[in-house]
């Protein structure tokens, strides 16, 4: 059994202040869950109720807000940085290690030590998987593909043929990375001839891919998605993209083929990215955003909504007035 | 053999009038496809031409159109509502029960009476799923997971660890329930560090959840759908959000982490929604629509697109003279 | 080994104009990563310099662009399209044939000869598959299913009872084919009455559909999908729409129930339209613009978005002139 943590080993752990250096912690929990072996964290006002009445062991807190909880407290600069270190800690558990007897593979399979493939698993020719993978059920695996150490694979994901995946990555549930990109060339009658996707997806490491997102394979070269992107589910980034280092991508966002975002940039929910074109480091995107047209010039913010929380009847007089311009301009 | 119903018994069904009460019904139809031994429906005026040439033997409509359908008719207050009733009525088949020989589970796994697992389906440890349940090829279930009663789950589905589902739900193909939320704190060097997402899912009774839908499971505490809400596809719910009961989500919409949605509201296709606000019982959201801030007062329409339907042309003029408001403010 | 393919025997497949008969190409590549046994394309004077440095054997372009490439190429009047004729020639590998032993369908399964089914694949009663199909791991197919000749099924595909599909489609990973389309009735207790969805689905001829999106089965008619259609990942289509001939949909795409789209038209990624509407042929719909009325005159295009690549604090600025508006309005 665990018997916990003090809570000065764990303010050492994030380089902060201990109000009380003895205080056994066994879990984390939110303000309003937590009992007496709990640590918790406070960074938002609208919470200032919950930390008056909370049963936590430990809240990390800002030293600014000692007031507030002058004991059972730990002040740091990131309380929710904080936080996360020290969940972290406590959650990393020893997963299970081994093949179940229904992996299917083709020739020349390779997998590294305590790595754990659950049952009902397909992959192609020439796979290799480092070490402490976790590979979860009806995960299909194509060929030629390359899979890093401490790799997270949930259940019903698609890797596609020549897929290179660095360390430390989590592939969420269902998503599709490495599948053909959406190409096609246009005849005189008006139909369609399919491009065939010969580029693939490489992921670099620390990376994270939501539930049910999909990264297409590239056309002729390769998607890219440098180390430390973070992208949450049901995202569509389309083919040749490249995700630039740090950059993080909220969900249902779509980024059009061959599109170049920079390093650390924010990308809200349900921005639409036109494709061919460049963001600048940095850049903030609000949700719903449409980016249209190259950003060149780093750390900006840029939204494009009508104003949020509009009556509908309201909406009809501006939709109205503005519909009136185009007449007027006649 | 299904012999038919006659005319009289489907009136009393649905509490309407019958003008033929003994005309021999054996099946559901469209207007179009009707034959005379079809029920079908007739609510919008847009259809009058179908009516009027339609097969059927009987025909759900408003007491008020009774001049366009004097006979083979069983008039109600809701046409569309009986004719929900009656289909449930006539579909409400049979199903097979048993396990699957190639089922895989962890220790403690316990199903109810007349429950049916189809091939390849792998469960995890302490898993309870209740009577007459269905659960389709290539579904996930983790660990720690109850299911209720009557409860349907499509090929592909992923259910995490602790998710608890009620009864009457329907879950469709390649849906996601309970894995990780996006929940990252910034290092210094602008790196993400993920917090580790202990919450799950709490689904009640009636809940129908769309193909490719996502509902993550909680940071700390639960995301939460309460009883009688559907979601259609592609609709992304972040951790902890809690949706209130009966509200109806349509699809492609995203609602962002810790939204609290009130009962009964109506959400239109593609709506997005901002994290940690409020939206009040009733409320109405037209499709596209973004809320960007707590809706206080119930039962009112919010819309937030530009004019729809706009030729490019006339929305390049638009779009200039909006951007030349920002010059002249200089 | 493959030997190559002579330049002339190229130039004739595409009708083009070849300055150097008899250089030997064995690859499709993009400009830069081209080598001298490599066909590759220009078409956009932004990777000009990419033309100048490229190590290709053989570029195809336009015969105004002679100058920038006077030898080492083939003319051609749309270098895309014949890029996309010459990969197909070269990239068209035969495949595998056969039915993995894991394969597990109910009564009345036939399959065309050269088809292949890759591992754990279940099928229901009635299933029919044409031949040199390809399926790929952890499909699921309904009942009464019938798939033609030439169709490629990626994995974790999901396909519903009663779908018919015609020859050389693709189905990427992921994507939900005639699964129960979002149809309810409302009780008066504001409660939800599901309507049975006993349409179903048909694709015709040469369509493909991308990673992850979903085609519901129709309510009480069919969901009809014309020849030629191309879709991209994650787009939602509703029960009873019907998509004309040749039409193309970009990613996240959202069309509500019993649209119908008319035949030839591009519709751009993230588009939101709405449902029992009709757009007439050749209809362009720009990226992320809602459509909400008919659209009765073929060939035009539509935009309603907020002016694109807005500065958050300029939005601010607009958006409450807006809302100025109505405040003067009352």
């Amino acid at each position: 059994m665990f018997d916990g943590i003090h809570s000065e080993k764990i303010a050492k752990l994030v380089q902060g202040e201990c109000t009380d250096p003895s205080i056994l912690i066994d879990n984390v929990s939110s303000l309003s869950d937590a009992n007496n072996r709990s640590i918790t964290f406070y960074i938002d006002k609208k919470y200032k109720n919950l930390l008056a009445k909370t049963n936590a062991g430990i809240v990390l807190l800002k030293k600014s807000d000692e007031a507030l909880r002058p004991s059972g407290a730990i002040f740091v600069n990131d309380p929710y940085l904080a936080f996360a270190k020290i969940a972290n800690f406590f959650l990393n558990t020893k997963q299970d290690s081994g093949i179940h007897s229904t992996f299917i593979s083709g020739n020349n399979f390779k997998v590294g030590k305590k790595s754990f493939i659950n049952a009902y698993v397909v992959a192609g020719n020439d796979v290799f998987i480092g070490e402490n993978a976790y590979i979860d059920s009806f995960v299909k695996i194509g060929s030629n593909v390359k899979i890093g150490s401490n790799v997270k694979i949930g259940s019903n994901v698609n890797i596609g043929d020549d897929v290179i995946i660095g360390n430390n990555c989590n592939f969420f549930s269902g998503c599709a990375i490495g599948i053909d990109g959406f190409g096609y060339a246009r005849e005189k009658d008006k139909s369609w001839i399919k491009i065939p996707q010969v580029g693939s997806v490489v992921i670099c490491d620390d990376v994270d891919i939501g539930s049910n997102t999909t990264i297409d394979r590239g056309a002729l070269d390769n998607t890219i998605i440098e180390d430390g992107v973070k992208i949450d589910n049901q995202v569509q980034i389309a083919h040749n993209c490249i995700i630039g280092r740090n950059t993080i991508i909220a969900g249902c966002t779509g980024i059009a083929g061959s599109a170049v975002i920079g390093k650390n940039c924010m990308i809200g929910g349900g921005a639409m990215i036109k494709g061919h074109i460049k963001i600048a480091d940095d850049t903030i995107i609000s949700g719903g955003t449409g980016i249209g047209k190259t950003i060149s010039v780093p750390g900006e913010r840029y939204t494009n909504v009508f104003p949020y929380n509009l009556k509908h009847k309201d909406w009809l007089k501006i939709a109205a007035k503005l519909k009136n311009w185009i007449k007027n301009d006649k």
